[in-house]
């Protein structure tokens, strides 16, 4: 597990944050996020998604999704496929998105220190 | 690794999410970031956590730490030894704590749909 969870980070140049204010009930914004997931995950450089809601607000999420490289994540999002999808979230949410890049990591299960990004993954776009 | 992630997203039943803005030198920051996630991964409940930075803004940075309960992340926080933790990063840095819950996950070499928790977790503090 550890393993994994290692290589998965470190396999991840770039993770897509965006943070999801919704004015609809949040059943139909999720039931349009996991259509739009379901055809992202089918996009080359896709490596994984998760889908958080806050705690104490009903109407806030956050997805983090990792993408091997910025240049698979730019080339889903201008498929002519993902126009209904963009506009479906549109209609139901406002978002903050944000790129980062990893620069640590640790799982409780390895029994070994954080990993840490060397050299810093230092995109410039 | 499939089935992993999926038990990854699912054991953790709050997910940390902190943003901060840092005002020393990233270097200086990620030190002390680092120094405080060995002590929160000795913590009891404690299952991962990422620390991610802005592509475009060399002073934001991402936390995004999973937990198995609630109870554990508090307690962790409220050791005595997590005390010169906290203001060491309050001394680089400020922050936007949040917690979430888990709804969707999707890792794309699974082949399958993606995950959704059911029943919702609908925790209230």
């Amino acid at each position: 597990m550890i393993a994994d969870g290692q290589q998965h980070a470190n396999e991840a140049a770039v993770t897509f944050v965006n943070k999801f204010t919704v004015h609809a009930s949040p059943d139909e914004f999720e039931r349009i996020f996991l259509d739009t997931a379901e055809f992202l995950g089918k996009q080359p450089g896709f490596l994984r998604y998760t889908l958080l809601k806050h705690i104490d607000d009903q109407n806030s999420y956050m997805n983090i999704a990792d993408w091997r490289d910025i240049e698979s994540f730019r080339r889903a999002l201008s498929q002519p496929g993902f126009t209904p999808h963009a506009e479906a979230l549109r209609a139901v949410s406002t978002s903050e998105p944000n790129l980062y890049t990893f620069r640590q990591s640790f799982t409780s299960d390895s029994g070994v220190p954080p990993t840490r990004a060397t050299p810093a993954k230092s995109y410039r776009p």
